[in-house]
Parts: C-alpha cells; structure tokens; sequence
C-alpha cells in the first residue's frame, strides 16, 4: 500500500490548536500498540509529535482517542509530515521489520535535507541497521537503530532505549529519548556504532526468551511435582519477587496466574500451550553460533517455543510416549519449592553470564567499543527483563570493567555456589519426575563445563584425527598439530579440504 | 594463487603407459587426503582418472607415491585435464567449500562443452550448491552438489554418497558412484534437486557431532564417576559394539582408548581437550533455528565444542568455581555403566529423530521429494555415522513411508521405554556429580517435552499478551487470537509492530 495513500481517510486531519508548520520536534510513523504509547510518552514530556501511518485512517482514530486532547498533530501524507517539523528533523521509524523499514526510508530521503535523522525504533536486524547506516551515510543523512524495549505499558510511561548508529545524532536526539525512558537512575545510553544498538536489543530478547523459559519450568515444577493450585503458585511468585529474583517479569507471572476469567475460573489453564515468536530468539541463538559463543539457555529456550508449537504432533505422542513409572514426590514441600527458587536464580546468572560473552564476541568481531555496566542499566529500568539483578551486573563491571565472564566476579560465583545444591536436587527430582527442563538442564550443563578445566574434548579431537586425519594438539605443546596413524594402514596426509 | 600455476613444476607429468587423449573416464580436482584417496578407489574399479591440483607439484608427488603403478594420470593444467577427458565429461571437486569451489567452476565453465558435468564433492553449503545449480542450467552444463562422508579410510575403501542436484546427470555418473560407494548393499542413492545432497550430508555431519558428543559424555561418566582406566574403558566400548550401539564411532573410540603413544602410555590423555570444527554442525544448527524445528542435541553438540575451545578461560574458572560437595558414587558399577549405555542410546534415538524432523521441514521448505528409508540406507554403510542403528531407520520407513517422527515408531518407542528408567537414573547420578551431559540432559528434556500434551508455554504466552500485547489462543478457541487487558490499564490494541 502506497505510504500516502489517502483512500481511508474520513475528514481531514485538522487540530485547531496547532496550524502553523515546523512546529512539531519530532514525528512517529506507525500506530500500532507501540507507536501510539511512545508518542503519547513524548507528549507527556512536553514534546510536539506529528503522528504518521500508512492507512491514514489510523491517524485519525488516534488523534480522535487516545490522543484525544494532546498537543500530537497529526499528517495526511509523508510530505505533510516532514513539512511540520522543526530542523534537523527527527523521525522516528516503528513499523515492522524488514522491507517496511526500507520502503520508508526510501520514501523519506527524497523529502529530507542533509543532517535530519532517522531513527528506526523497531526490531530491526542489527545487520540491516549496519547496512542502513552506510547507506544513509552516503546520502549524508543521520540513522539511528535503537532497540526500544519494554511492551505496552513499558513504551507509555518509560520503555528501555538502545541507540546506536551515527553518533553525530545523539546530541540532537539525547534529551527527547532520555525524558521519556524509564524514570530513575539515568538508563538510555548511547550503545555503539551501527547495528550496536539493535545488536544489544536481540540480545536482550533472548535473555527474555530465556527468562520466560525458566518461569515456565518452574511453574510446570511447581504444578505437576508439588501439585500446587493457582494462587499457591500465585503466592509463590509474589514472595520470590521480594528475594534476588525480584523482576517484572516474576511480578506479572504472579498476576497471571492470578487473573481469573469473567467465569470466576482462572484463565491461564484454558490458554492455548503452544508459544509464537517473532524472530529476536532465533537471530541471537543464530549469531551465538554464528559467533562460536555457548549462549545454550537461550538456544534452547528458542527450541522450547518450537516444540511447544507442535501441539497436535505431542498430542499424537503423548498417547504412544509413557513417562517415568511410579515417580512420586516424596519430599518436603516447603523446601523443594526453595531449591526450584535457587535453580531459577542459578539459571538466570548462567543466561545473563552467557549473554554478556556474546556481546563481548560481537564487540570484538565488528569492533565495536561497548559499555557492558551501562548496557546492564539500559536493561535494569523499563524493559522485560527489568529487575534488581540487572543492578548487580552493573556492579560486577564498576568492579571490574574487564571483567571476562560474570561467572568470575566474586558475587556471582558466591551466588550460584550457594544455589548449587538446590539446583542440582531440582534438576535431578525432575529428570526423575519426567518434567521437562531445557533451560535448567542446559544451564547446569554448562557451569558444570565451564568450570572443568578438563573436558572429555579430548576424545572427539582423537576421533577426528582418527577418521578425518584432523590433527590435534598435546597439552604439552599447545599450537602443533599432530596427525597419529592410528589404525596404521591409513594414509599420513593430513585433511585440509574434507570437513567434519 | 592461479590455477594453472606451474611456478612449482619440477618435471612434466608424463605416465608412458598413457599418451591418447580423451582416454580419462573422469577428473578430480584436490588432492588432499579425500582427494587422493577417491582417485585411489576409482582406479581399483577400473576407471582411469586424471588428477589436478591447484599446486601441480602435489601432482607430481601424487603420481610418483601414493599412485605409483597405478591408471591414474595427472594433468598439467585444466586445460590439460579437459583435454585428456571423454565426453560428456566428469569432473570431481574436492576442494575447500566456498569461494574455491567458485574459483574453479569459473575457471573450468569456459574449456567445458554442453552437458559436461561438474561435481562438488566438498562439504559445500547447500544453499551455494542450489546457486551454482541455477547458474550452471543457464549454460547448459550439469552439475551436482554430493555429500562425500567416510573420511580418509572412507573415500578409500567406500565412501558413503549423497548426490543432488540436475538429475539428468545421474544416469552419467551412477555406475561410477555405485562402484566406489560402500560395498554390500546398494548405499548410494539420489537424493533430490538443488541443494539436497548438501543438505542431507550437512544433517549428516550434525548428527555426527551429537554423536561424537554423546561418546563423550559416555567417556566422562566412566573416568569421572566409575574411574575406569583407559582400558576398561576401551573394553566397556568394545562390549557395547555388540549391542544395539554397533557403530563405527563406538568401534573407533574402544581403539582410541586402547592407543598406546610411542612411551608406552596412553596417547588420549595427553591430547588438548579443544574441539575444532568446520562448520557443517554450525550450519545445520542454524537451519534448524531457522526452519523452527528443535534439534536440540546437534545444537548442544555445536555449543560443547565452542565450550571446549575457551581452554584458557576454563582453566581460569576452575580456580574459582567449585562443584558439588562430597558427592561420591555408591551405587552398583555394573548397573550404572549400563544405565550409560542406554542413556546414550535412548539420546541417540531422540538425535536421530530430530535430524529427521528437519530433513522433513526442509523438504518442506524447498519442495523437494526425500527418500527417508534411502537417505537412511545411505548412512548406514561408509559414512562416519555408520552402524546396524541405521538399518532399524530403513525398517521403521519401510514400515510407513510417511512416518512422521521416529518417536512414533513402535521400535523406537519400545526401545526408549526399555532405556527409560537407566537414562533417568544416569542424568540424576550425573547431575549430582557435576559432571556436565549438555547432549545427555537435552535429550530428556526433549524427550519429556515430545511426550507432553500440554507444556506451560500456556504461561508463556499470557507473558507476552501482557507485557506486548501478542495476544494468545484458548485450548476451546484455537486459530482465535485473543488479546486480554490483564492489567485493567493498559490498551487495548493488540501488538503488530514490536516484536518479542
């Protein structure tokens, strides 16, 4: 559909209160859920927002509802819309992903002049904002990929920031995103160059794929091996949200499974099992493996959501497939329902500790300059995955801002030393009680990995030597690779072109 | 460097025995180890085959050592190699996947006639493999994309073959594919258009990294839970050869254990425990991220060897995390190194049946017509994944040809059940050790997710209605998106823009 397509409008978009041109500090196009939340959060902060959408018809229903009595003005056209801003201009993008982001720019840059910016606050690609960027270089306008989190409500009163891009249009653009981010301590940042900011927002996405994850393992723990009802698992999270765990997303889990439905029934259980997503998991498991980085708990807690969409296929096999036999919970209540608490929060640091060692990575593969403390801030206020614990991250890197791995910082191996005997007893409890726990499993697989200095890798480099004369090294001497004839009648070439 | 270089040339390559041109049944171009040793097989069947390298030198090396007294000719140049061919003509490329394979298909299009036949045996990535195939329609050449598997002793002796891609070359290079291949039963077979001979080697080699990681984890509960020695582990392995487990890398691995470096100790120990790879694991990780399927176990296998190769980081993070205190193993030797054998294959099957799953989507994806039972058949001899395991595959197709997941055949459900108790036991006992099984636990839990009807991504789902406005379906309304306006305040516009 053309962006100036006028063919829904009903009467002309006219706010008495303001017909003067160059008069709005910024404009948004696209009204979805998202876009009319950040321009109404503008507005509240005393900002002139011209509001844009592809069917014009949105504008209108906007400015006749929810923006009724705001200062938001509202465009017929792109034209339109650039011709009420002040200068530079500032624009900022939230539609979908993808050709939507292109197509605008594309229908922008004629209408612009050098120096406005563009700011694309949807989930972009992190490599398509790279690609932009260098684009819109050329054409000496200003773009910006900021990754915006924090839903619905987030995006009204404070959602979380992620800018990166040209650096040039930070000034221009600092003190709009910096009132209407999450209140508080300061928490929009400026990230990096290019596709930085949109990089730390995919990540940030998996962390909350991650996080999700871990919930629902505890909740199935709590529902099918202590057989608690709603609101007991409703009160649980409550008090959880009073401890190290205290997050949004342990606040509205509680709420959810407290919510009770018009029948007075509580209307979680009658809600379809089966998860969507929209790409921002996949691309950061993508890129862990892409990068070479463990990010395992975020891998599986994308998988999780695949499996879980095979609904009619688990059907289909749970009448064939039997779980363990006569595994009954013997233990005590009270006490396993801490040690499920203690494997979350064990959990929750392998995630974040595997997150941060991707941005490290990405850091080092595009050579950007990142600033992990204020990446964990950005995260701590008004986004999904905003909790205390966040707070703690930040910590560890005011510690030390070299810090290699959380896992390393005093706090956060004291922690997880303290929840590993809990962990451990809810993960084998469960293993023995056929629940699935992708996220919990992972997690310990890999603490139990990463702090081995010796792993059974051993074997498999001597497997690929065997079968595909790979070479490998002696812990003797690092860097030389050595080929053994091990069967002796193979040959004593070394592989170069065959890979496995 | 060109191909055509002679800079290294130290004699012409002249085999009296032959001086007729056009007297060569076919080419092959790369010879590294495979390479030679693919020459070496087709000779033993009666083809003459000319041989190229990039670095003619290694021609004359070639001719002069492993293929003295041999049919084998070499050839000068490209335009040599052409020139000593019959028509159409048959050219192998065994080199480096990637621009080489480039490099040379554009060197070699110009000197070939229409409906000459160009061959990738590298482990090229087959979305390249279906460019090159669209690329070389266009000029009317043929070409195929063939997984070559089986390793240095593999492509000696019978390697195992997947070929794709214009199959009006088949009928020119069967016999030649037949006769090298594994021998016993026929195990060569086409596979389909473009990139599925790619595709169906690259499932391949991901598989073959779960199960090289399976061992693995096998091998690190005997040394670290059992403390067998290398030779009774060695023996364990020989005994489970006998078994259902009667495969070439449990073959491999009793001898690797057994190996005995030239001061008499054991040489595995003394090998750096720091997997390398090449990539086809990655890839095939990646695409099931991007099909949506859950090939949990392959991407824990990738991840695993990205883990093992921070030695450094490893080494440093053993100082100061510790593992579980006091836990010692009690339990019945004999009876925990079975419940082993069957966790490793209860995870094999689960392997099995997700590499199948994706198969299947990509089938889906690209429209192509997969012989699931052949496809079988042809690892089942040759390759590096060989063993009985992969005839009960053929049988289960045979059985039902649109089987649509290995867990639903009753051999295989039977055989979990048998495993069930043991693999629960072992991940328990595992866990409580701290020895990390990232393929061990994954397949549980995939297991316990398959057989579930009802996972609690019910949960995850009102999270994202509630924060993001995603709406969710009800278990008596599915198809029905429905958004709930759980906090009393938020809107009530459901999401289209910002994607969680």
């Amino acid at each position: 559909m053309n962006a100036d397509d006028l063919s829904q409008t009903r009467h002309p978009i006219i706010n008495t209160t303001v017909l003067s041109t160059h008069r709005a500090d910024i404009a948004l196009i696209g009204l979805a859920v998202m876009g009319q939340n950040i321009v109404l959060n503008m507005n509240d902060h005393g900002y002139v927002v011209c509001a844009f959408n592809r069917t014009v018809s949105k504008v209108h229903d906007f400015l006749q509802n929810e923006a009724k009595g705001t200062k938001v003005i509202g465009a017929e056209s792109l034209k339109d819309m650039v011709s009420k801003l002040k200068k530079p201009r500032r624009i900022i993008l939230l539609v979908k992903a993808g050709q939507a982001v292109d197509d605008f720019i594309d229908k922008l840059v004629p209408l612009l002049e050098v120096g406005d910016i563009i700011i694309d606050g949807g989930n972009s690609e992190y490599r398509d904002t790279t690609r932009r960027c260098r684009s819109l270089q050329e054409k000496k306008l200003l773009f910006v990929g900021s990754g915006v989190s924090g839903g619905e409500e987030g995006a009204r009163y404070g959602p979380s920031l992620m800018p990166g891009g040209h650096i040039e249009a930070w000034p221009h653009i600092k003190d709009i995103f910096q009132s209407i981010r999450c209140q508080g301590e300061p928490c929009c940042d400026w990230v990096g160059d290019e596709g930085a900011g949109h990089f730390v927002k995919m990540v940030h996405n998996g962390i909350e794929y991650g996080d999700m994850q871990l919930i629902c393992e505890a909740y199935h723990l709590m529902k099918d091996v202590l057989n608690m009802d709603h609101d007991e698992m409703a009160e649980a999270f409550n008090n959880w949200n009073k401890t190290e765990l205290d997050s949004f997303l342990i606040e509205i889990t509680a709420n959810i499974l407290k919510f009770r439905d018009s029948d007075g029934a509580h209307l979680l259980p009658k809600i379809r099992d089966s998860a969507g997503q929209k790409g921002t998991g996949k691309w950061t498991a993508i890129s862990a493996l892409e990068y070479g980085t463990p990010v395992t708990l975020i891998g599986e807690a994308v998988f999780a959501r695949c499996l879980s969409s095979l609904k009619d296929e688990r059907v289909e096999a749970s009448r064939s497939l039997s779980g363990p036999q006569g595994a009954k919970f013997s233990g005590n209540k009270a006490s396993f329902l801490e040690d499920i608490r203690k494997a979350l929060y064990a959990s929750k640091i392998i995630s974040y500790a595997q997150g941060f060692m991707l941005l490290r990575q990405a850091a080092k593969e595009f050579g950007w300059v990142l600033n992990y403390g204020a990446i964990a801030l950005m995260w701590r206020g008004g986004c999904i995955i905003r909790s205390v614990f966040l707070g703690k991250i930040k910590e560890a890197f005011d510690r030390d801002g070299e810090l290699q791995n959380l896992l390393l910082d005093k706090f956060f191996s004291d922690a997880v030393q303290d929840c590993q005997a809990s962990w451990r007893r809810a993960v084998s409890s469960g293993v023995q009680q056929g629940i699935p726990m992708p996220c919990f499993t992972t997690a310990l697989s890999f603490y139990d990995g990463y702090r081995h200095d010796t792993l059974p890798a051993n074997l498999l480099q001597a497997q690929r030597d065997y079968f595909g004369a790979h070479t490998y090294e002696l812990l003797s001497k690092p860097g030389q690779p050595i080929h053994t004839n091990w069967t002796g009648h193979g040959g004593n070439v070394s592989s170069s072109s065959y890979n496995a």
